[in-house]
């Protein structure tokens, strides 16, 4: 390990404690040897480019921040050329990077919109462009008054048959462009979202590739206004990023560019309707959706690396052989830190169970099956909701946890926060998004008895009669390690949950008034099927054979500490809906105690399984030899204001005030 | 209001369906007349002053943000000393100015230190320079290895006998004073604690006024090394503020800088206790405590109200009048945001009490009655917790009801929440102090039946037999508005949630091992009580007079808010405990909704009557004008990377990628 090399390894006496075998649980965690070697591979390879380096990020200013970002991207794709990389090897190099820049939006958003919704043509005109970067695009949806509602976007784009053009045209303030990534300062092209007009008529909103930039100069074509909308969270965090602001002032395209897969525009005006399935966008949001899943468990997982290592190394308080106790031994630590790490190891296994789904949905899209869509959507939708809500809160979890010192930059917590947070907000509002499961939830319950088929995720809804009036069998605490028992109970609460909610909407004349005002009580009922889901998965996982030794136990322990902590934090839910007693409540909350020191010895190789480099987790507390402390010292010696001992503005602010010379001063 | 002038009100509408007095509300808020005079006062001379502008402060670098504050530091000197305000003038001055700076810590710990602390002979000769602010003071403390755990401390003081002088040296790395905000850069003098050592005899920790840099020149003193420690969480934020480390090289100060008023040196190095009570520190706990409660429902308050008046500008999906319907209107939006206003009137109630519970403690310590202060204490542990946590999480969840722009630091909440969540970890982790409160309770319970007065906050634990049988009377949703009930609900949850504590904990031999182990489950219970004292002092302010037409019942329907969305969002620990029925629970919820609808009118108003200015808020969303938009596009436009079209780094970085030219150039 880089960060072994030629010191000594103050976490040495936690590794001892190991119980596994912690190189099989790196493959595990990766989801395969393949997947690992090229993260690894890619990570080394990063942390030990010294053009890649992290430090004094956190106190630059916007436009040095923005320009190094500029330099380390233009690096990345540099090497990306010159060793060849694969479009894998090649996404997890800008991911070690680990700085947000327009790239993600190139690769992430721009080229798969012409994939999805270009035709072949227009995929063969603009991607190999794309691809070689000669053009830079991003993804320009949302407008200044218009987030989640992509139906009330502004934008238009009127088909004007003279000159056979679109006119893209920001018709009022809250129509401007606003948040694209890449757009303030950098993309030459955009997918622009607007509403289609033509002859007088709307047809909706779509996508046009328009032109932003000149390739020349890079100054801003005529007709269009386009900045950079400010400073966000965090120090350094999306501040690399360009996000951005624009304004169409009647700007003029050619009718190819906008992406006509599913619906075009004929020469005469018309709109005609293609023979390719709208279904197929749901596929795409189904695949965004799994990548955030993914994403939510590499966030929380750096999180509480640094976390738990910190927590082994700090003393507070107690007396252990004459120190101080290692605050990883404090329960109030175990509780909240634990749970946290369960967590990140059930959003992999549920982020690798989605690529499943996706591949499965994609399947049964190109047979025209569009059967299990919306299962599939609700279901997307659901746990990005739940594991990126879990993973943003536990961020900030894993930085209180390291007490004040998480609260330095230099322990890398501010950072990953403030650049992780919208993950709850874009794709789709995390509350937006449990209303929708809860619609689907709704619908599954109103047809319940009518004999339809129910697949999937929501399988269980079909036993309703049983899980109505199923007891809960647990007796003694161990009675809570059975699966079965587990998934039952679960099962039981978000089917009750749901019920409920069904009966008290039925009561009002008009369900869609019913709905607004028991939308929080829906949004609980969502979130119980999500969490349902997330067990399943996880106890499913456990029924397969997973090699290394000890690996599995590990991993059995884990997903009961994810099943009972969630358990405990909505025990409400259990209780009122009678699904479980107060009895068996306590009685899981002893099982969560001896399961927290059943993973207590394991943690550290726990979190090293990640296998995160010191460069990644760019963290002083979260170091893999555990020597935090001379490097927290070490760092703070870099910050600009240590550059002189006198700071600047002492003679001009601090000394007259010294002096009593503020009244006669000039300030 | 000055945000009026010169503009529409586009919350105008809103401010039309208020039902009450707002007025009245402003001066109930600010606790009287007076104090709303003052605050209001200062408030608009603040704002008013161009010096005093917040434009940037988030897009400046360090080094540049730390001379700006130095400069608005001077300014609010030169100002404080021109209009010769009094010192409750200044401190809200310097309140509104609203960047943390050294003087927060010189007036706020420095002086109250040598206050508390000091001889009077020590006070007159210290005291009279540091209102001058002839010196400038921090508070070191904290060191690089021991935050909670005061007595773990390094630092040492060794008393010479031959010289009558204190070497404060710090023996190791991690004794490095660490955090002390204003030691970095400005402080010429401290209070430092370290451990004193007479003739090689350890004597506790104990406060030392040390010079740390030279009137003359302001260069560190021989055999001190400080400096800042570095970047924060936030852009600007606590950015502005110098938190520092300092090393001492056996540094020697003269015997009486040692703060003599409890225990004292003599010349021959003999420890003598003085006829001072020591408890008197903890009556500055509780004054310390008690800011901190008054300052959580400022900051909470200021949050609430931009993602309220936002809430309730922004409008998406639905439809209202054929426009897309006020986010406010929302049950979801209603039932995140409305406990958050209710929480914040709740914890300005109940910091209006502690400054009574301090007058009353520092009465009786006076009159040498150390009875109450066990209980004071533990009240004001546990309030400085619940409210600090529940005041950071809040914020955050105000960011995140404002959507996407609420990650914008235009939008004020960004710099809020990094501004503010210190407040959990400093003057006690909330964790530390909820399990100062449980062991309290604990031995409170373990007292019951013995006789002993309970009186305070924990009265209630004397009516156990009863508490432990009764029942909730609840048989319709209405009942829930009976003070009696909602109390009798929170006592029975509190006391029955210690006594199982104490139960568990009886099983121990061994009853520390037992408090390690039950730490998460005595966590909650402490946690019960704190929530009891909140919604008691609401409710018992509701039994008092309060002027203005509707004003009493807007805070009635805000308590009941308060108190029912805490009971839904612990309703585990009231059915565990057989203190309400599902079916209560359920008709609890159904009150609180119908409060909600209670409130939605009165929103804007009720956050109107906080009485904060633009300037203050400094939020594109929260404009009391609700003229948002237009603000959000003029603050995008001030970033430093619109500066240019083409940003910088387009020759180097962007050029060469478009034109295929990385491979050659010289990157």
């Amino acid at each position: 390990m880089e960060a072994l090399e030629g010191g000594a390894d103050y976490l040495a006496d936690e590794r001892k404690k190991t119980q596994f075998d912690v190189d099989a649980m790196k493959i595990f965690w990766a989801g395969g040897r393949h997947e690992f070697q090229i993260a690894d591979r890619m990570a080394r390879l990063v942390a030990s480019d010294p053009e890649f380096k992290k430090d004094h990020r956190a106190m630059l200013g916007r436009k040095e921040l923005f320009k190094n970002t500029l330099r380390k991207t233009a690096h990345a794709w540099k090497r990306i050329n010159e060793l060849r990389l694969t479009e894998e090897e090649a996404s997890l190099l800008r991911f070690f990077v680990d700085e947000p820049a327009f790239t993600d939006l190139h690769w992430g958003m721009f080229i798969p919109a012409i994939k999805g919704q270009g035709t072949e043509e227009q995929q063969k005109k603009w991607l190999p462009m794309a691809y070689r970067m000669q053009i830079i695009g991003c993804y320009a949806q949302t407008e200044l008054g218009h987030g989640s509602n992509v139906q009330g976007l502004e934008t238009t784009a009127t088909f004007d048959p003279e000159t056979d053009e679109f006119i893209i045209n920001s018709p009022t303030l809250t129509s401007c462009k606003w948040w694209p990534g890449g757009l303030g300062k950098v993309s030459t092209h955009a997918v622009v979202y607007a509403r289609l007009i033509t002859d007088g008529e709307e047809h909706g909103v779509h996508g046009f590739i328009v032109q932003l930039r000149s390739l020349d100069d890079h100054l801003p074509l005529p007709g269009i206004t386009v900045g950079d909308i400010g400073m966000k969270f965090g120090n350094g965090a999306y501040n690399s990023m360009d996000n951005g602001v624009l304004r169409f002032d009647h700007v003029r395209i050619p009718r190819d560019q906008m992406l006509m897969r599913v619906l075009q525009v004929t020469r005469e005006g018309k709109v005609v309707q293609s023979n390719i399935p709208r279904q197929l966008i749901y596929g795409t949001m189904v695949y965004v959706r799994q990548v955030i899943v993914y994403d939510a468990s590499r966030a929380l997982s750096r999180a509480v690396c640094i976390a738990t290592r910190y927590s082994a190394v700090r003393r507070q308080f107690g007396s252990q052989n004459g120190r101080e106790t290692q605050v990883i031994d404090y329960k109030t630590q175990q509780s909240r830190l634990f749970p946290l790490l369960a967590s990140a190891y059930a959003f992999r296994i549920v982020a690798n169970w989605l690529t499943w789904l996706y591949k499965d949905v994609t399947e049964r899209l190109q047979a025209k099956d569009f059967s299990t869509l919306p299962e599939a959507h609700a279901c997307t939708a659901g746990l990005k909701s739940l594991t990126t809500s879990v993973t943003a809160d536990g961020i900030e979890e894993c930085r209180k946890l390291c007490g004040g010192h998480g609260y330095l930059c230099s322990s890398g917590l501010p950072e990953l926060f403030a650049v992780y947070v919208p993950a709850c907000t874009y794709e789709g509002d995390n509350i937006v998004l449990l209303l929708q499961v809860a619609r689907f939830l709704m619908k599954t319950v109103a047809e319940l008895g009518s004999g339809k088929q129910l697949a999937g995720t929501i399988a269980y809804m079909g036993r309703a009669e049983h899980l109505m009036q199923s007891c809960c069998s647990v007796q003694k605490a161990e009675d809570w390690s059975n699966p079965d028992v587990i998934v039952e109970a679960f099962e039981a609460r978000s089917l009750r949950m749901s019920v409920t909610c069904a009966k008290s909407l039925s009561q009002f004349s008009n369900p869609e008034e019913g709905f607004q005002e028991l939308q929080a009580d829906l949004a609980g009922a969502a979130l119980a099927h999500c969490q349902l889901i997330v067990v399943s998965k996880f106890l499913e996982k456990m029924q397969e054979d997973i090699p290394g030794e000890g690996v599995k136990q590990q991993l059995q322990a884990l997903c009961g500490i994810y099943a009972l902590s969630v358990l405990k934090k909505h025990l409400g839910d259990f209780l009122s809906t009678g699904c479980i007693s107060p009895t068996q409540a306590s009685l899981a909350n002893d099982l969560l105690r001896s399961l927290f020191s059943q993973v207590r010895p394991n943690a550290i190789a726990l979190v090293d399984a990640f296998n995160y480099t010191d460069h990644f987790l760019a963290s002083a507390l979260g170091r893999y030899d555990g020597n935090v402390y001379p490097k927290l010292y070490e760092e703070a010696w870099k910050d600009p204001l240590n550059e002189s001992v006198v700071p600047d503005g002492y003679h001009e602010y601090i000394r007259p005030m010294l002096k009593q010379q503020l009244r006669s001063s000039r300030l």
